[in-house]
């Protein structure tokens, strides 16, 4: 389904301590990916055109319009000008659903925070994770990591991709996916975890980037209880992760992290306390 | 105007190397900001609660709102609930031009790609930047980037926002803006340099993150004729940039770079190439 390549190479002047080169750089595709829901444009997205069937069930689940990835009936992806159309068919009750939902929202929504119409809406109430007695320890959190880091084939070739991945303890990392929009590479993980239906709430949730608010906001759609990254999250990011009662780690590079909220979740008898 | 803070300290436990550390971390604030024309809202971006007349400035230009800064008679910032309600007023005729746009959009358009409506609004003509005869020497280019490094203060605190600036060649980086989005930052940025009444024309701007097709747009909206990011273009920026004639330069790090587009741009005698 994917008919767009993800990346081309283009030529470049490589300048080197003032010193020229002619040069070639790999670097990501982007194109304007539209979901369409009853043949009506939902939303248009920028992203790296893969993993389209995941990216549609993520973006479906990510905006409310579905519960469950089985209400996605078929995803036919069609080559629209410079774009993508994905057009999805949903179960029918589900489609009665969206079109109530599209008449109260009065406009589209795009990618779940930007271009809502109100700061009500930008501060809508987040799903509670659900209760688990989960708990991960220390080793989980840099396995993952390292193996979201070695996993990014898309990264390894230009650089400038973000990438998401699920991890599940003593399985290791089930699926990961990329794009050049953080958000995005995220919506088309939780696609992909829902889709293969693996225990949402005994993995985490391990990205590249910083922690802006809505990216607690999926992981906590998805019901994973610890989401982490290797980038540091905003202050709305960890009032959020409190109120979803998510475990929220950051600046996580190489043997050192840091948790924001729900630290109880971490542990594992080889923890040591200072101070 | 600046209400809310820009940064906060939350407590966290540090994990280095499987020792726990109770610590404080300070991230930056990240609130909804609405733009109200006329008491409607048009838009609600997720952003650093600072520089908020320039934002509103910016943002309105980005927009198409506005093609000039004078354009915008008041800007009143009123805390609303979690956030941040931009009221701004504009020329009466350009009112007029708003109204008439925002029946044709029939919706919200948020940062501006993402919640558009159709993949040809996505894929819009950019602006084809002023011809004239400037020229930037490598030194610039440098210069530039190590200023927009050293300027970034919220950055410095907290490792967590994107920084964009206006760089004029023999007067230095004069003015940098910072946010947690690198759209706003630039925004911000773009609002500040019109106010100002700077050389656009004759300026570079310079951003510490990867080089998506909006940020093309928006340089290129501003007039600027080279943009300069720390991290890689995508396909479509480099497109972009051909197509507004923008010199496009990645990867800038310490004395290296690379020029994507129109390299003509840069030289300045001592350049040597090589092959």
């Amino acid at each position: 389904m994917d008919m767009i390549g993800v990346s081309r190479a283009f030529a470049v002047e490589q300048v080197r301590s003032g010193v020229t080169t002619p040069a070639t750089r790999i670097v990501p595709e982007e194109v304007p990916i539209a979901f369409s829901y009853g043949g009506t444009t939902h939303a248009v997205m920028m992203a790296t055109p893969a993993d389209l069937e995941d990216f549609a069930v993520g973006f479906s689940l990510a905006e409310g319009i579905i519960e469950r990835a089985e209400q996605v009936v078929s995803i036919e992806a069609i080559e629209a000008g410079p774009g993508i159309d994905l057009q999805i068919t949903l179960e029918d009750n589900t489609a009665d659903a969206l079109v109530a939902r599209r008449r109260r929202m009065a406009g589209p929504v795009g990618c779940g925070l930007c271009g809502i119409e109100s700061i009500e809406q930008a501060a809508r109430p987040v799903p509670v994770v659900p209760r688990s007695e989960v708990r991960f320890r220390e080793g989980d959190i840099i396995e993952a990591m390292q193996a979201l880091g070695a996993g990014q084939v898309l990264n390894r070739e230009t650089r400038a991709v973000h990438g998401a991945g699920f991890f599940l303890p003593g399985e290791g990392l089930l699926a990961l996916r990329e794009d050049v929009g953080r958000h995005n590479a995220l919506d088309k993980l939780v696609g992909a975890v829902c889709r293969a239906g693996w225990k949402r709430s005994r993995g985490m949730v391990v990205v590249t980037s910083r922690l802006s608010v809505e990216m607690v906001q999926k992981a906590a759609i998805l019901g994973s209880p610890l989401l982490a990254a290797i980038s540091a999250p905003t202050a709305l990011a960890i009032r959020t992760a409190e109120e979803a009662g998510l475990t929220l780690v950051g600046i996580a590079r190489g043997n050192d992290f840091e948790v924001f909220t729900r630290s109880d979740r971490i542990n594992g008898g080889e923890r040591s306390h200072v101070a």
